[in-house]
């Protein structure tokens, strides 16, 4: 079945592109140890902010919206900046900064995994295009900072989110679910999980841990 | 000369697909020390699994197979859960996973080699693509884990294997070998140099010792 | 507006990917505690010589040339070898090649900006697609090797140097300056940039130091 695209308002959209160049230009800031120079702040920004996308298009085979749009590269470079600035006062707002987060991966997971399944893109595909989108950006990041890619680590649940988010769009559209509703309620879907393993401090099960269980 | 691409059959791709699941979660499994979760061990495996088939496509331009279908994922998924349960059984059989592996490089390799020459990609290209399809899996699973990429060290002959079986394909082809033994024969040359590499503890010059060699 | 690409004779191309052939040989070579084999160095020489170019098409959704032609490919592989077996005498030559060096992220740069404009990038994703024309090969190259992504570090102005030629293209484009005149412009830019900094030891300031800056 193929189906539309999930769109937000480009405003939003833009919204979201600021907070990932926001929240990259602070975690580059948080790794002083680096020594990254103001111009590699922006470049992290960057990723953090587009690199799902840039990544979500590239795996489907389509010209990355991010670099047709002047837009997006704008927006997310200009907040990576204002972030670089203002990291001192950024950094205490830590609880509202983690929800905005959410809402981003959550509505970037929503639209990739649309656009995967309107270009006929097979269920378990789109997941993994959903996963992709929503969390891409910190992947690409991790890497360019050689640091270990911190979604396939215990404790961060970032992935289980964004694979629920992206599941919960596919099965609402098998439902057929109106676009608007399905992307909205698989945005909540991986809000609520992300925010509740950080609140009750949820983490998945390390693989370690899984195989002594099922040997007890 | 445009050339047909080496197709088998859809089960037997899916069986490579499992393995490279397997395996990419046994390694996963063999680096404890990395606290990577259950999910990270899927991601892991997938990525072993089907990274090659995705690079070689987005190189290649065209929209990646193994997003498209679900097949694939699927049963790269599984085999990597499966991977981690059976791990303390797995790993004592380590020669005949060698094996396997040996000839999963070798059918990713003849795959790609021949959908490049099928494209109309030149010689030199096709041999290159031919290597991604074969160890693109391997590479990106060491830069997800932030690992050196063993490929390009001394001792693991993986890459001379897949470039190997990539030029006997290309030579086959360009003596109008049907492609269906043209792509077997290559999938025997990398797994003969695979093995006896292996076996033989055959390891290529690092370039200091070529070097050395040449001024003495 | 849609501009022609800045074309410039294949020979120079292919000059240019001999060079960036030879630095990643030269590169990898002055790394030898990491021990690459001789195939793992032409690997590092071609990604330098042709990631940027690799990364440029991805990027902008066309089927890269450097695999589409075998002659890329196989001068930067000659070229790797070639730098692997002199690197005692070309290492003494650093003035040279960093004056060689700048000369190819400049065209690479002008090449790269003025394709994203020829297919209809905006100005702003075509800046971002010409610094990764211009710098690509190297973020590569230090993936590749697990090292921290130079470009990204206080005291290496690579990037700026290419956003610097790259923002010249797009300025001279828009003045209608043919294209000819507007690519060689631009990679004068990046030279004069890149060298300057060389030369008086310029760094772009580092993020922290910003922020001490505005705070005294």
């Amino acid at each position: 079945m193929r189906v539309a695209t999930f769109e937000i308002p480009l405003g939003i959209e833009l919204l979201a592109a600021a907070l990932g160049g926001l929240q990259g230009a602070l975690f580059a800031a948080a790794h002083r140890d680096r020594r990254v120079d103001v111009l590699g702040v922006v470049i992290i920004g960057l990723s953090v902010a587009l690199g799902g996308s840039l990544l979500r298009d590239v795996v489907l085979d389509q010209p990355p919206v991010v670099i047709w749009a002047n837009s997006y590269l704008l927006v997310a470079a200009s907040a990576a900046v204002l972030g670089m600035t203002l990291q001192q006062t950024l950094t205490r707002a830590e609880w509202p900064l983690t929800v905005l987060d959410a809402i981003v991966m959550g509505l970037f997971g929503a639209i990739a995994t649309s656009k995967a399944l309107s270009l006929g893109v097979g269920d378990v595909g789109a997941l993994v295009v959903g996963v992709i989108g929503s969390i891409g950006g910190g992947v690409l990041r991790d890497i360019l900072m050689n640091r270990p890619v911190s979604v396939l680590h215990v404790g961060t649940l970032y992935a289980v989110a964004a694979a629920a988010g992206a599941a919960a769009l596919i099965v609402l559209v098998a439902l057929s679910t109106p676009i608007l509703i399905a992307g909205a309620g698989s945005a909540t879907v991986t809000v609520a999980v992300r925010l509740a393993a950080v609140r009750r401090d949820w983490t998945f099960p390390e693989q370690g841990s899984m195989r002594l269980r099922r040997r007890s």
